[in-house]
């Protein structure tokens, strides 16, 4: 088979066979085929699409490109949540725990922080000593005893996706729907799956801004997933402001922790209500209830009666991680240097450039631009404010949390204006748009 | 720069800025880009295309991405001619000598052969002693000596383009019209021509088979030529059979200096009326004569004087070949075998598949598929019947050339499929669909 005919054949809008597909999954993952002429093949396919044939095909070997998760001994029910990446997004402490506290099996393989979005794992590694790298019969046992984990991805896991999504980040093919969808449907495939809820955000943080483009990816995620034979949905949701309260490592754990103990706040309102219904949505889609509204019921029952805590701290503990703040959770979140940004007039918050807000928490050292840079746990931004709330003259909108006092000015800079007011009480957006499934 | 965001611009449709190409063009040339960005670059051209900016900035960057051919001591008009590729397109060694005898400098830098189309270098290397690798001195001695130098690319001309054709070879983005134009382009003009004319060849044996193709690919590089200071035309011409009769190496320079000689041939007619005609665009141009018909004129009333004749035995002599065949040329062509291929039914040969001729004249062994395979000097195939001429059962349509017997029988089974035959007389195509100045 020859590469330069099946670039061709792709570059001209035909559509390549499985077994050419497969060719050049193999080549990816052994690097037998030259890096340029995947980068080529790549554009070929941000430019062309591919059909549905060819992407179940991309998604099954590369899902298949490694060794896969073997969890067949683990009896019972695998489910999982994926996010597309947002600002604030802490569902996963909330959603892992919720539904392993209903009896079902969530192996939750995390991402790290990249860009505006914050990663998982970086925020569960400000738990000290929680260990985001486990093999796999490690994996399986904290499975088997709390019900849910949540770790990195590892080296033999679907290794054509390490190639080419290296390669499509340093080729400007990063934005097709079609790679996108393969990308992550792969890997979790890999992981075994009976059920799988996507978040796909959608809104200024999110890595879709437009709606299109997010019910298009969805959609593709979805028909992927349930053609592995995975039951999958996906729910897009309001990635316009960011989710709760806090945004950064620890400051993210803490709130997370805070909601297990049943807290409420006008602020998290959002991160709980997400929480529950993707918990709900997966309830359902493992068996567990007759509907998605009555896994949502679920979801909150076992909310409140404190089990998912309990969920929470067994994987903490299980993966090697400190429990000594459990009890106090503000503890695991001290930043060296904090500041207020005040708000310049009065009115209804209207807008909030969430992509900004995003990139302003980057800064302040919680994030990173290129992979492999060091986090700051301590570090972030805490938002006082929703869309729709009333804001004074000199009210605090957010505070800025740095352990690097230098980094203050440019996040304040971003965060300055990174927001609008207005007089009338703006038009709220729902918190989720739809759900495909 | 950031090479992604370029690559981003170009995939999103937008226009890359000079200084951006000059960075790109730069990249290729010291190989300080790597391959796989270059490559995905490659393919958003393919598929976005430039704009006229673009694609003078690329031409212009490539020209000047080594050092540029400096004929400038060499007081006169220097005028070239490009072919883009065809089977038995031997018009250069008409050309050259015809509008050297004029008084004009014809440096040529010419290619090799590929595929199914021939190469002037594999051609002019079957006379023993010719050297086509001349350092920029000894081209300038050939040039005041003789008026017309043939020889190849030296390493220091446009090294960006040897980069990047090796990487559109391999990575699919070959056929980009604007990619084709740059790379001819900016080598024909690195070496500082005053009048080009280029000869777009169309039809089944052309590398743009689409006659919108082929006009499409001529506009920009007449424009591109133009902008750059240098005078050019563009002839887009019939290669729906091979010109002449002769297709291979030694027996297309024995039909050349036959035609020099001014024998004429039914079956050479096309060769020599193309040649005149291309002679005489140059030599207008080239500011010789008032008008392309006076140059036309003039081309013939030289190549019935024998000065093109002696133009040719002096370049030859001056590169070293040997010219003890030069007056019994047949001499040059020594095949060990050939095989006629027979007509197995009578009519009017209405249609050639020249492509398939081509292929067929590349695996006698006269071409190649591969760059640097040797090539046979003595193979190849010769045509004895043009489109229109009547044939009769058994009469003699082809005949093979080869040094390896065991080449014959692939060779006969594409020929005796390539053609068609017709009751009624076809109509026939012009040698010159029209010009494009």
């Amino acid at each position: 088979m020859h590469v330069v005919e099946l670039i061709r054949k792709k570059r001209d809008g035909g559509a390549l066979t499985d077994a050419e597909i497969a060719f050049l999954v193999a080549g990816a993952a052994t690097n037998s085929i030259p890096e340029y002429q995947l980068a080529a093949w790549l554009m070929a396919v941000v430019w062309r699409g591919l059909n549905a044939e060819e992407l179940h095909s991309l998604t099954t070997h590369m899902r298949y490109s490694g060794r896969v998760l073997n969890l067949s001994s683990l009896q019972g029910v695998k489910v999982d949540k994926h996010s597309t990446g947002g600002v604030g997004d802490k569902t996963s402490f909330l959603v892992a725990p919720i539904v392993a506290a209903a009896g079902l099996y969530v192996p939750m393989i995390s991402g790290r922080a990249l860009g505006h979005t914050g990663g998982t794992l970086d925020k569960l590694e400000s738990i000290p000593g929680y260990r985001t790298q486990l093999q796999e019969d490690e994996i399986f046992a904290v499975l088997s005893d709390c019900g849910a984990s949540i770790v990195g991805q590892t080296e033999w896991l679907v290794p054509a996706d390490r190639t080419l999504y290296s390669l499509r980040d340093r080729t400007g093919t990063v934005e097709s729907p079609f790679l996108i969808c393969a990308s992550i449907m792969s890997k979790k495939l890999a992981a075994g799956l009976d059920a799988l809820v996507l978040d796909v955000k959608n809104g200024s943080g999110a890595f879709l801004k437009k709606e299109a483009e997010a019910i298009h990816l969805a959609r593709l995620m979805v028909a992927t997933g349930n053609h592995a034979g995975t039951k999958t949905a996906a729910l897009i949701t309001n990635m316009n402001q960011p989710l709760g309260r806090m945004s950064g490592n620890a400051a993210e754990i803490v709130e997370s922790v805070e909601m297990l103990r049943n807290h409420r706040h006008h602020l998290t309102e959002d991160l709980r209500r997400l929480s529950l219904e993707l918990s709900g949505w997966m309830l359902y889609l493992g068996g567990k209830v007759p509907s998605p509204e009555d896994g949502v019921q679920l979801a909150e029952e076992l909310l409140i009666s404190g089990l998912p805590l309990k969920k929470f701290g067994c994987m903490i503990a299980a993966q090697g991680g400190d429990l000594a703040w459990f009890e106090s959770p503000q503890w695991l979140h001290r930043p060296a240097y904090q500041h207020p940004i005040k708000s310049s007039s009065a009115g209804f918050l209207s807008r909030v450039d969430c992509d900004q807000v995003g990139w302003a928490v980057q800064r302040t050292g919680a994030g990173r631009i290129v992979p492999g840079e060091a986090v700051s746990a301590h570090a972030g931004v805490e938002t006082h404010k929703k869309v729709g709330d009333h804001v004074t003259l000199g009210e605090t909108l957010f505070t800025i949390y740095v352990e690097d006092e230098a980094r203050l000015e440019a996040v304040a800079a971003i965060l300055n204006r990174c927001y609008t007011l207005s007089e009338e009480p703006p038009a709220l957006d729902p918190l989720i748009y739809q759900v495909i499934a």
